[in-house]
């Protein structure tokens, strides 16, 4: 099996590597870290470099898509190549997948017609746009469409997915290998639960945020 | 603030980038990646290489160390330039860390005598060898030194030393911001809760895991 993981200009770091960690240490799986060109590609804070090691076209036909979200996303929304990419990676792909605003290129792209999808928090609304039905759920499966919220949950999305991929077992040695046993310090990780002042002012910022 | 997180050849992609997605996001701080030489360094995986952007030598003083661990630590024991490079920037730093058997790199160190610390749980025994006192909790604070345990904690650390150091409502917003709300569709990140075989496979193969 073959893992594409997308990067782009201001990418989040976290979205990527999560899933990364995770199903990259599916048996026998190649992982390929892809972008328009090859070479280091700046996440958002500008502070990290991850290095794409082959270039999209390199790499057409890969079983299971990832792709990041960040603020650099917005600027991806009308680039023809890579969302022509994304098309012909689909219809072939075994899995469609994507962390935080990685789902509103999934739903430009025109994959999430019709289908449940989520995002992170601040950008939900704006999969509506592109036909799909948003979901607050922190991993979304709708067929071979699997579609996580903001930044960390990938790394749920990556534990779920490799357990129907690989089974239950194989899954649960990679949390304990990754000893993914949460203990957050703070109960602050969603609109839900997070001080209602915070959450209101991520909302009037939201434009510095995710673009 | 200076924020220094070290790579070097075969560290754990997630341990490094689990807490530069918190403390990174610090207001006013800057972050860098350093290795012994700048450029790309690869991860254990082989399939991600993260860009140091400074050298060791060039960043002598941050404010704030982060070594993550991974298969590779093992090789650095015995690196001079590492290690000698950890005690000089210890020297005057305000706060020390790792996450996962990057506490082991900071106990060769001699950074971790007479204190508590934690790790990878298959290394946490290690620790004792260098004069640490080992604790099975997923962060541990002592003075200035914080080490987490496996891989995923390093997130936990991020935003426990974010409260501490910007306060408990900064490092909400940044809890929010990343959504990390955990929902691990399984219970098995840790030796206490995943399946016995599983944990007994891990131990009598740890070798190949952490070498």
């Amino acid at each position: 099996m073959q893992i594409a993981i997308v990067l782009y200009d201001r990418f989040t770091a976290l979205d990527a590597v999560g899933p990364y960690e995770i199903l990259g240490r599916l048996p026998g799986a190649e992982t390929v870290f892809v972008a328009e060109r090859t070479g280091p590609v700046r996440a958002d804070t500008g502070a990290l470099a991850l290095t794409a090691d082959k270039s999209l076209a390199e790499v057409p036909s890969p079983d299971l898509v990832v792709v990041p979200g960040g603020p650099g996303q917005t600027a991806q929304m009308e680039n023809g190549v890579l969302l022509d990419w994304l098309r012909a990676a689909d219809a072939s792909s075994t899995w469609t997948t994507s962390v935080c605003t990685g789902s509103l290129l999934l739903a430009a792209a025109g994959l999430l017609k019709g289908r449940r999808a989520t995002s992170h928090w601040l950008a939900l609304d704006l999969l509506d746009r592109f036909g799909a039905a948003p979901t607050g759920e922190r991993v979304v499966f709708d067929g071979k469409y699997v579609t996580a919220a903001g930044v960390s949950s990938g790394i749920d999305m990556g534990l779920a997915l490799l357990g129907r991929i690989a089974g239950d077992e194989h899954a649960q040695a990679v949390q304990l290998l990754t000893e993914y046993d949460p203990q957050p310090p703070y109960d602050a990780g969603s609109p839900q639960k997070a001080p209602a002042h915070l959450v209101e002012e991520f909302r009037t910022s939201s434009r510095f945020i995710l673009t």
